[in-house]
């Protein structure tokens, strides 16, 4: 059977973080690996009293075969929400997916051919290394700032290359927690547009701001791009939805794609989602696990500074779910990943976030999935095994 | 933008169906055109139940990101159901997807580089077409007897060929009814290990058997092939949940698939379906949907042997939930539409069902989704339209 395998199949390594999951299942290891949300986060009582709204009054059209652009008040709920981001879409330039790594691969098959060229941030978030290498384009990558990416870099690799997509996560990137400046995202906005590319903007935090103030999007300065959004992060994953943006010439080839790809995403979780946003106090939700995941992340950050020796520095993101740690030159995390796991903590190196040329000197915590006590503990007995290093 | 599209994204029309379910929202129009189940079928009552007890007692799982395969107990009834058809599966080599059509996503995936070839029947499911379309492969076709596939045909065609996938539905096709006898099934199997290629049988409607015996699938004679499931007509399609079978070398391409495609089918769904199948009395269930498409299916063939003009065929299948009409040599079921239209009543042509090469005289009408008093009324008006144009 071998012998019949697509060639992309043997460019596309399983998820490493995946394979690590299954290292950190006994229950004695602290994990900071996973990307898991705090499930105290999640809204269960009234998930519960959606569900059984939908399926008193809604049932028939719930379970039955809908539209594959999904739940037309879903989407006006959407749209209508970007407004207090400055950003105008109407809810014909929605498409619901199964997730924002949905439309990754969408995004993947309405324009990427063989070896086209992809540009991601250094460090970029994993799973879009896989989504869109199963297009087997050829990637490549700008190195993230503080305040955003290289943008002479990004121009560049514009202006000499083959490059169609730049994808990037404008918010509290996943793995680096780092945020795009407004100048930046203006920046960049005015180099796609120049350079004849397609932006896609993945926004899975945004909307988990716990400090700062609220930053536009960059399509509010590209009208002419992608952007994702994602419900796990604001209500839970497991329901699997989230969606894309885009103008109506691309909405039209993100329709058919998504139509060969599985129809439609999950109608009854669509119409409880709608349920939920319009019956109950979101701002309140989102407030809730704003605090949750701020005290968690100055938990962390404070543990850091106390515990952590010297040559070791972190960001400190404004919101998301993780934070970006730099060991010194030359000292690898995939060596102090062993040690750590022996310390009965776990951590995803960060090599594992790199389209190509990993530094081998970093690694991303995720601060979102543990209880403070659980934090406290774990950056102790991580810092042991950086002791042991260094 | 539109210079930046994939290659593929101009190779894959949209849905021609979809185009015509749009006309036929008219409520007006008894349509025979959709692929729905019936919603009466749905087990709306315990869906419910199911739904209140999940986000009772498991609500914390079952709203968290899950592992790419899916629910492992869902996965253990599934490979236990399938030792009643005389198939021995192990729950790790079942993949959960959303809906049988994510697994012919996966499958071209995994399987089709560019210009590989893939054979279909003729007619075959369209959505096939869709789903393979976009890896590009060349497609190749094989005529549908009364009890399968042209076996010398297939044989020729691999013999001679590049096809790497025989992709065949043998109970109860969409679009045409027919099943394959178990002879065939035999036959396929033969000529598939001989000449190193996928089988990948589709088998959506299988449960949906309301007369004749059961038979087993072609993966009883080869175990090294790729067998798709579907909850979609057995319980409801809203909730978007099938399943692919695959050996673990096969099993494991799929996995990494799915996890870049959307990382796993919604959770809530796979936990509640496991309930429904296991807390309730599921033969009750389909019996009852049995029992329902069998009144509705006799209504229709009744009605067409009663009103439709002479040289004009109909395929009686033994389950599922279409026939296939066989208009005279030289008349177009595409004109034949125009005229149905203007009496009120939908159908799908034929065309709309060949991967190459169309039968223009054919059509399918699905007796699912009417009740009987429809059925016989939009029968009579289509003998009014295949009158005008005869």
């Amino acid at each position: 059977m071998k012998d019949l395998f697509a060639d992309r199949m043997s460019k596309v390594p399983r998820s490493f973080v995946r394979e690590i999951l299954k290292v950190t299942e006994d229950s004695d290891i602290i994990s900071f690996g996973g990307g898991l949300p705090n499930p105290k986060s999640f809204p269960h009582k009234e998930i519960a009293e959606v569900a059984s709204e939908v399926l008193k009054y809604e049932s028939s059209e719930a379970l039955q075969y809908s539209t594959t652009e999904g739940y037309k008040p879903l989407r006006e709920y959407i749209a209508q929400r970007y407004l207090k981001n400055g950003l105008k879409v109407d809810a014909d330039e929605i498409l619901i997916t199964n997730g924002s790594q949905q439309g990754l691969d969408l995004v993947g098959k309405v324009f990427l051919n063989r070896d086209d060229g992809v540009i991601v941030e250094r460090p970029t978030y994993l799973a879009a290394i896989q989504a869109f290498g199963m297009y087997e384009p050829k990637f490549h990558s700008v190195k993230l700032m503080d305040d955003g990416p290289d943008t002479p870099a990004l121009e560049k690799l514009l202006k000499n290359g083959d490059s169609k997509i730049f994808y990037c996560v404008p918010n509290f990137q996943n793995p680096s927690g780092i945020s795009y400046s407004e100048e930046k995202r203006k920046e960049v906005a005015g180099i796609i547009q120049e350079n004849n590319a397609v932006l896609v903007e993945d926004n899975p935090y945004g909307e988990i701001r716990f400090m700062g103030r609220n930053l536009p999007p960059i399509k509010k300065f590209l009208p002419d791009s992608v952007l994702l959004g994602s419900f796990s992060k604001i209500v839970a994953p497991g329901i699997r939805l989230g969606w894309v943006v885009a103008g109506e010439e691309v909405m039209d080839k993100l329709v058919t794609a998504k139509q060969a790809s599985d129809l439609h995403s999950n109608y009854l979780a669509q119409r409880m989602v709608h349920r939920f946003l319009t019956e109950y106090d979101v701002e309140k939700h989102l407030n809730k696990i704003r605090s949750m995941y701020r005290m968690q992340r100055d938990v962390m950050v404070n543990s850091i500074e106390e515990y952590f020796p010297e040559g070791v520095t972190c960001t400190k993101p404004e919101g998301g779910m993780f934070l970006w740690v730099t060991l010194p030159e030359g000292v690898s995390s995939m060596e102090l990943f062993d040690l750590a796991i022996k310390e009965n903590v776990a951590f995803v190196p960060g090599e594992a976030f790199y389209a190509d040329d990993p530094e081998i000197n970093t690694m991303r915590l995720n601060f979102s999935n543990s209880d403070e006590k659980s934090i406290v503990e774990g950056i102790k007995r991580l810092s042991n095994a950086l002791e042991k290093i260094l």
